[in-house]
């Protein structure tokens, strides 16, 4: 039967040689249907994967935030028709935090095989980085980007944290990583621990974690930077 | 300055060089100082890494349960002797769920540099597997396993997901695992969706999801096997 193949992508411009797998590289060259948030950026990643043939004898359909769920059914034809898909993010692996997970759900509905391949996330990484401990943790997506909504939403990963002793993870959009440090090392407990992961795995990578306190004044560092956050209360 | 590195391994009996990026499998190869969970399993994991040196030949120190805490600042010798040090576990990525990530904060720390290395975590390819939407999720290790404790930690689970709209993942030992899901099924409502992802990456990968319903009297298709589970309230 068809399969849905759920292909990771490198997390920027470094080789998918060096950090994909042999199978997961191997997948990707083979298939010809893919479903991408992006088609352009679709074929830039299976170019530098090495894919065998010309980009535009490969199928490629869009789903992402403009997608009507109405639409999504009709993503799984080729897979009906009897052809493995692959889907593909922008970025590290598909159907995290990304509008792929209806298409995964939708493959389920109809028993069609999904396989998940194995690559890089960026929050993944920024966990096992952080040092503060993954026997429980929580990933948030966004958090708000007003006040006082925002320093409200850090205080209150704060009482989760301590109160599960479960890592609270969250990302930022580059242009405000900054200002989102600065709240986090204002609002947060002096001794609560922050976390930062930035351009993981990529060079100029930049990995720390430390007191709420030692992060005062230190948020040029990550000034327009692609940041994946940690907020723990102590040691795992 | 000597960086701790984080190094997966394969989640069971397959080929690292089919399942690890070779930028992982470069570091690991290159290192001779490492902190592991289980000494004799690191061993085998290296040697089927390719390390070009006699195991014996290799430093190893143990880090797991039994480790007290004020073990493990002087873990940190060799990094501050000048050797990079590689960190495994058991299985899948360092420093999740398991004790490494102490080792890692210790590091932080004393301003030692932690970079981790990409390769498989089951709890990742299980949530990009459910098709439940990663845009929030949280993990939970392992749920109680008497009741009435784990009906209602099943229940509170369903809650969070339908209140925040966040995947519940958890895992369970294999012996116990058909028991945890026949509880799903009886606890949670019909509707709400159950992941199932089994033996991740390896041979007889099980990935499924389905309603509770649909999952009543199916326990026996994970009968012993690891299995890490998810819970979702709705199309993401």
């Amino acid at each position: 039967m068809a399969t849905l193949y759920l292909i990771p992508v490198p997390l920027g411009p470094v080789s998918p040689d060096a950090c994909l797998p042999p199978d997961t590289l191997a997948v990707a060259r083979r298939l010809d249907h893919f479903v991408v948030e992006r088609a352009k950026t679709a074929r830039v990643h299976l170019k530098a994967m090495g894919h065998p043939q010309p980009m535009q004898a490969l199928k490629f359909e869009e789903l992402n935030e403009h997608t009507p769920a109405t639409a999504i059914p009709q993503l799984l034809a080729p897979l009906k028709a009897g052809h493995d898909v692959g889907l593909l993010s922008e970025a590290g692996c598909p159907a995290v935090a990304d509008p792929g997970a209806a298409l995964v759900l939708a493959a389920h509905r109809e028993n069609i095989p999904v396989v998940p391949l194995i690559g890089p996330s960026s929050i993944l990484l920024a966990l096992m980085a952080s040092g503060l401990g993954g026997q429980r943790f929580a990933f948030h997506g966004y958090l708000p980007a007003r006040e006082p909504e925002r320093s409200q939403a850090i205080r209150e990963l704060e009482r989760t944290a301590r109160r599960e002793q479960a890592t609270q993870l969250f990302i930022e959009t580059p242009y405000r990583s900054a200002a989102l440090l600065d709240a986090l090392a204002g609002v947060l407990s002096p001794e609560t621990y922050v976390s930062v992961g930035a351009d993981l795995s990529l060079p100029g990578q930049l990995i720390r974690t430390r007191s709420a306190r030692s992060w005062r004044g230190q948020a040029e560092t990550i000034k327009d930077r692609l940041v994946v956050f940690g907020i723990g209360s102590q040691a795992p």
